[in-house]
């Protein structure tokens, strides 16, 4: 009986706390950071509060793992190397032009963005949780590209990410700009090439 | 008499300005927007609230006002053109690496960021009044070094800009890192010379 016990009830753990992320998500983007509550997003999981309570201390901590759980699977997986750089930092780089320009996905990002510019600890915490492993996996990519002499040797490889991710970041958040294919693929461009005339 | 009262009048409507200019500034950063109020603003000034609604007819308004006082000098200037595009690069953002490190500067630009995160019709006059024009001296600059070939003809002026000026908002806006000389030189040098090895 225990033997059989213990499988079902993992099973019904992550089956709960995959409708708390969802939950979690999905009223974010309704009624942004401020307003959500353990209250709201067991009621929309259709789980009892205390079980919400028993896994998280905070509505930030259950929105950081729900974000959490897709990034993770992003950042073991690392940037494609296919010894093209340019070809592998676009293709993901238009990947993500499909995946901001979902609503579904915009409207928790964006209530989380916005809580934390107002919220220097949850800007942190979320700066670490989700934006760091990401710039990493870029960062790991542009170093295998010095080994192979695709990138200099001088380069400040987390600045050269910088160079790349702020400016769709920034167009997102602030909506300064589309993101397009074309964005994407000329600020790629104009990175490894730079702006001077070469040759 | 009344060739007296009107350049009087002009002054002290110029001081009623200025002193609301202030105290939207300072009590933005103290309060954050939502707490922001036309009564505040006027209390702080030292003005009635019916002078403040004279002018303008909202709080973003009156915040927008004061904030472009600044950046029409600014932007009024220009980039300096010494004919050394990465000099003239470095030596703006290394003021603006000033500017930002300054919490007086900090705490309003700050809030009305943040405010924008969640309100799409502040954000894009905030991104129209404030940021475009700073942009705009930018790509100027990097036009006029297109004629002289310090740039490359075929580069994309705008997304040459974004990739200077957005690693350095994010980092600021996000803590995702600081603004130094040496962050700000290592951005202009890898723009102009690229990631790629040279020769």
């Amino acid at each position: 009986m225990a033997d059989k016990a213990a499988p079902d009830s993992t099973r019904r753990s992550e089956r709960s706390r995959r409708a708390i992320f969802d939950a979690a998500l999905a009223l974010v983007g309704e009624v942004g950071y401020d307003k959500l509550t353990i209250e709201g997003i067991a009621s929309r999981a259709g789980v009892g509060k205390q079980t919400i309570y028993r896994w998280w201390p905070s509505k930030a901590a259950v929105l950081l793992d729900a974000f959490t759980a897709g990034v993770d699977d992003y950042s073991a997986q690392g940037l494609p190397d296919t010894g093209d750089l340019a070809a592998d930092l676009k293709s993901v780089l238009r990947a993500t032009v499909d995946e901001f320009n979902d609503p579904a996905f915009q409207a928790p990002y964006r209530a989380l963005a916005a809580a934390g510019a107002n919220d220097e600890e949850l800007s942190r915490t979320f700066v670490a949780r989700l934006m760091e492993p990401g710039i990493r996996v870029y960062t790991d990519r542009l170093r295998a590209a010095q080994e192979t002499g695709e990138v200099a040797d001088g380069v400040d490889v987390r600045i050269a990410t910088e160079m790349m991710l702020s400016p769709f970041s920034q167009r997102w958040l602030m909506r300064t700009g589309e993101l397009t294919y074309g964005f994407v693929d000329t600020l790629v461009d104009q990175a490894l090439h730079g702006l001077r005339p070469r040759g």
